[in-house]
């Protein structure tokens, strides 16, 4: 990864951690709560969605600082998802770490990511400089983030839905994820450029580049969630396959794979029970229908269609930097 | 109760419900998701929570049809809440119906909890009549929403707690009761207030008058969910004692037993698998030590202070629903 990259992105979660400990702080009680609160934000995490809110603020020419709350605030929605989507896929790890209801159980861990989401508001309605920016803006914003959560509940639950069913269609599931994983990125870079100031136009564009950056954030996920290392990725591999998650890969390789191959696939796909060379036999089909390849293509041509959506801002730091984000999703390895 | 009063409660169901309607219609999908947000909603419900915002709008002399979105809004926080403290508490019965997650099993639960959550940001932020209602006064509305979440998140974590915990104080008790119960009638009251157009003074003394009258209410909740008959309150008897809920009547008992009782009670006390009889041997001893009777007064002293944050107030028919609200709230049976 670009170094300067690297170095970007480690100097906006400095500055976002700092917020974060301001919000969820020591003094406040019930311990338990917030630290099941703070729990995977403090496991880690790349801060992907705040490096966008900053950018995405600098690029319409406004002060990152005065966007900073607001970037909390979006790897607090982030967070609580997590926490509420690992005890509904009963995942025990993430981020290296154990999850929070294997933690601390199931009602602390609903009750920790539902305090999360309402501490998303806070952030906004507590932090943010009234000085330097106008009520109005401040309701869009809020506006922003609740769309955002209504479609994230929306796509979680498509994505519940099916993997219920034996087979989804390529349209299916980009509806499912423009709601459940392109949303929270556009959130971001929407809510960056109107804090930032930006022009409706700007915020437009902003939000068609985060909608196609998702989609192959999620595209790449779903390939690294099948053939990363597990110690890299920090949760299990495979498990995607044991759950019966319908991701562009399975689409593809369920609609070229012969009977047989077929039959082996629907008898692992969903079944929790699934046995390592069982797995290993469907990543194997799945290899030589070449369905990896092809996810890897679309994600690709996402990516493209995001950069594009920048073409018409000038050439400065923030617009390298979200230049830049679109090449790592493509080559990050966790 | 009251037949006024009855005929109030009513009008206002009607009016909140078609509120409601639009904002979780037909239209909107994954069908399964809106469904199960709207299940205990449509199982009915006092509207007790909209009738205060309507009357502490009216109080301070605002028209209660701005403050209707309000009043929908506050419903769904309280739904919201009611599912996911369904699964915490694996209760599958609630409203004469079988539970959210019972229904719909734990994930499309969750994730329709959270939903409701988001739609009641929503439905204040487009539906609130921006020509009759300032930016300002919907950021403190909003304000005002999400410190009452982040509360009834603690207090939930705390009721959570005391569940393993052998005993805990009176005070305790009212600090729980007071962040789980009361802070979404303080909500009620003082966000209607808010948009009625009431001074800073009118909001306080409406906070602080169902800050008392929540302690009642719950405290009301309690001893009902110990001696009412299932079929007229709509959820199982006696349970309270199997999860281990530290109650006042628990708290009063607990203090004044002797050691043969207090010894029965805690062996019965979070035992999931208690019998019927041994439940029932427990609530014997708890009234032969009149703990029913201790709770019952506590009850009725905090509706007096209740009624006495109204004083000010000039006798109006919204003052006068205000306090027979009161009486509702210690003569209810379910």
């Amino acid at each position: 990864m670009n170094h300067n990259l690297v170095k970007q992105l480690n100097d906006v979660s400095k500055e976002v951690n700092l917020t974060i400990d301001k919000i969820l702080g020591k003094e406040f009680k019930p311990r338990e709560l917030y630290n099941a609160s703070k729990h995977l934000i403090n496991a880690g995490g790349k801060r992907f969605r705040p490096f966008l809110v900053l950018k995405s603020c600098e690029i319409v020419g406004g002060q990152t600082e005065v966007a900073l709350p607001v970037a909390a605030a979006i790897e607090f929605i982030h967070n609580f998802t997590l926490i509420h989507d690992d005890i509904m896929d009963n995942d025990y790890k993430r981020r290296s770490v154990q999850t929070v209801h294997v933690l601390w159980g199931i009602p602390i861990a609903i009750t920790a990511g539902d305090m999360l989401y309402a501490k998303t508001y806070e952030t906004i309605l507590h932090n943010i400089n009234l000085k330097k920016v106008s009520s109005k803006r401040i309701l869009r914003i809020l506006d922003a983030v609740t769309e955002a959560t209504v479609s994230i509940c929306e796509g979680q639950a498509l994505d519940i839905l099916f993997e219920q069913r034996p087979e989804i269609s390529e349209e299916d599931y980009f509806k499912m994820i423009g709601k459940k994983t392109s949303a929270l990125l556009q959130l971001a870079t929407k809510s960056g450029a109107i804090i930032g100031g930006g022009s409706y136009s700007q915020v437009r564009k902003l939000d068609k580049f985060a909608y196609y950056a998702g989609f192959s954030f999620q595209v790449i996920d779903d390939i690294l969630g099948l053939i990363a290392e597990e110690n890299v990725l920090g949760k299990p591999v495979g498990n995607d396959i044991r759950k019966g998650k319908k991701t562009l890969i399975i689409i593809h390789t369920l609609a070229h794979a012969n009977i047989d191959q077929r039959r082996q696939i629907l008898s692992v796909l969903g079944n929790r029970k699934a046995s390592v060379s069982e797995i290993q036999e469907t990543i194997q089909t799945i290899r030589s229908l070449e369905s990896i390849a092809y996810a890897t293509k679309k994600a690709e041509e996402f990516v493209e269609k995001a950069k594009l959506q920048l073409y018409s801002f000038p050439p400065t730091p923030a617009k390298k930097a979200l230049l830049n984000i679109c090449d790592y999703i493509l080559s990050r390895t966790f």
